[in-house]
């Protein structure tokens, strides 16, 4: 089991030779995510050596298309390379039409069910879970409607300690309650810590994205402690005017989200095409936030680390 | 001045990462056009070395993902590098519907005008045409409309022999018709012969495209003494049960058609991801069509050669 992201684009609006239009592949727990899916998405999982049928849900963050007109070049491939699982797109509700028209003018009816789900941008929402993961969107502040992905892993339970259990000679009833972080009454009324019986378990990691959105200390109450935060990057400070009037953020205000959030690492990207090196971006970030680092096009990352 | 085309894409459905999804940039005494543009069009255009802003006819051949899932992000790029020149798109009607569709729900206005051509599949038709060049449309045979295109230079005027010319002491007025080989009648009724005043032009060159296509010697009529062809080859002989199921053609049919329309030079594109080289189609090709060669993602052809 791992808990990975893959940079698959980190480009702007205009890509670059080095940075290709938005989208990420997030392998966490046997769960294979896409973020974005940007011209080009398949040619870079190709390149990445990632399989495309290993995924089965693909979130869209927003209707720019630097985010996601490469969605339906994605799913026609799936389908013409044999795909009969079901995929879940989520994204905002406009998708759904521009999805279902191009496929239904290009006379193409893919083999496989496509299930959308909407995304609003008025508040956290959880999206998926299962057994192992959660994903939730929140609300960003950009030009149009536009959400963030939090990809966590479910809370894991205590585990037992064996030999402390077996000496108190405790009914099987209470492994459930400890397991859980609650104590145990029996019958008499006598009363467990389940403390004693339990060690702590291991942590759950937590992958947030950022992109594209304004300097918006709203979203720190969504990412509160993640384990890694994405957060765009378009802007330097020195533009930053421009960022605010273009609804982006510049280096030292994702800096800045990623402090107030209290996350552990910070990861930089859609960098604007008109800053020829990422250098400045790397500097001004991690002045202020040491574990900040510019992304590159096709790297993973480890999440859980 | 100039007749060459550059290869952006020659794969087919399956993009990998030795061919892109089509498209072909065509440069023709200053004019500056794009044949159809698959998802990461602009991307090869920046790795050919293409300014995007050159580009003022785009012709996109039929309604399948592969031809034109590049054009939208070509056009918001294109404005956010700052255009206002007007662009003109060709292509079946539908299209003008998602372009527009994608740019109102992403909030985008391009600053420059769009001016779109809806293309018929009927019979040949004149797309456009100024001094120097036309570019037609005309019907191939595929499973949902399709056209090919035809870009060649107008036939030039013939040269007046000055030496003759001044010493028949003619009036000037004679000379657009000699041009034009046409006879004059002098204010006598003398007839000259334009033969014994002029000497031939240079020769106009043009260039088909034919992709996507079944088998279809009725197309012949409309590309006959091309300079260069290209026709799509997604198959070998060996799989032309699968060429004809879905509408394409093999290595051999393209040099059929090549080979009856009398063309001077053959290339080959297209080509189905299943095959690992391209040697085989050519092999096939060339054993009937000598002149016949398999392109190459990001390589440019000679047309006036």
């Amino acid at each position: 089991m791992s808990f990975t992201v893959t940079i698959l684009g980190s480009g702007a609006a205009l890509p670059t030779a080095q940075r290709q239009p938005t989208s990420q592949y997030i392998s966490c727990n046997d769960r294979h995510l896409l973020i974005d899916c940007g011209e080009g998405t398949q040619t870079q999982l190709r390149k990445a050596g990632i399989k495309l049928q290993k995924i089965n849900h693909i979130f869209i963050s927003h209707l720019h298309g630097d985010h996601y007109f490469g969605l339906v070049g994605l799913l026609s491939s799936m389908h013409l390379l044999g795909r009969d699982a079901g995929i879940n797109v989520y994204g905002p509700k406009e998708l759904e039409q521009i999805i279902r028209l191009q496929l239904e003018i290009g006379g193409a009816k893919i083999g496989f069910p496509l299930n959308f789900h909407p995304t609003f941008n008025d508040t956290k929402r959880k999206l998926f879970e299962d057994k192992m993961i959660e994903v939730w969107s929140f609300p960003l502040k950009h030009k149009i409607p536009t959400t963030g992905f939090l990809v966590q892993e479910k809370p894991k339970e205590r585990s037992i300690l064996g030999e402390e259990f077996k000496n108190a000679q405790l009914s099987l009833t209470a492994i459930p309650k400890f397991r859980k972080g609650e104590n145990f009454i029996d019958e008499n009324g006598v009363e467990f810590d389940y403390n004693d019986f339990t060690f702590p378990p291991k942590p759950s990691f937590s992958y947030a994205f950022c992109s594209d959105t304004a300097y918006h200390t709203a979203l720190c109450e969504y990412i509160n402690n993640v384990t890694v935060l994405y957060h765009e990057a378009t802007f330097l400070e020195k533009d930053k005017e421009r960022a605010k009037a273009t609804f982006h953020s510049t280096a030292l205000q994702a800096a800045e989200i990623a402090l107030k959030s209290n996350v552990k690492k910070l990861l930089l990207g859609h960098l604007s095409a008109r800053y020829e090196s990422d250098q400045a971006h790397q500097i001004e970030a991690a002045a202020l936030f040491p574990l900040a680092r510019v992304v590159k096009d096709l790297e993973t990352i480890i999440i859980r680390f």
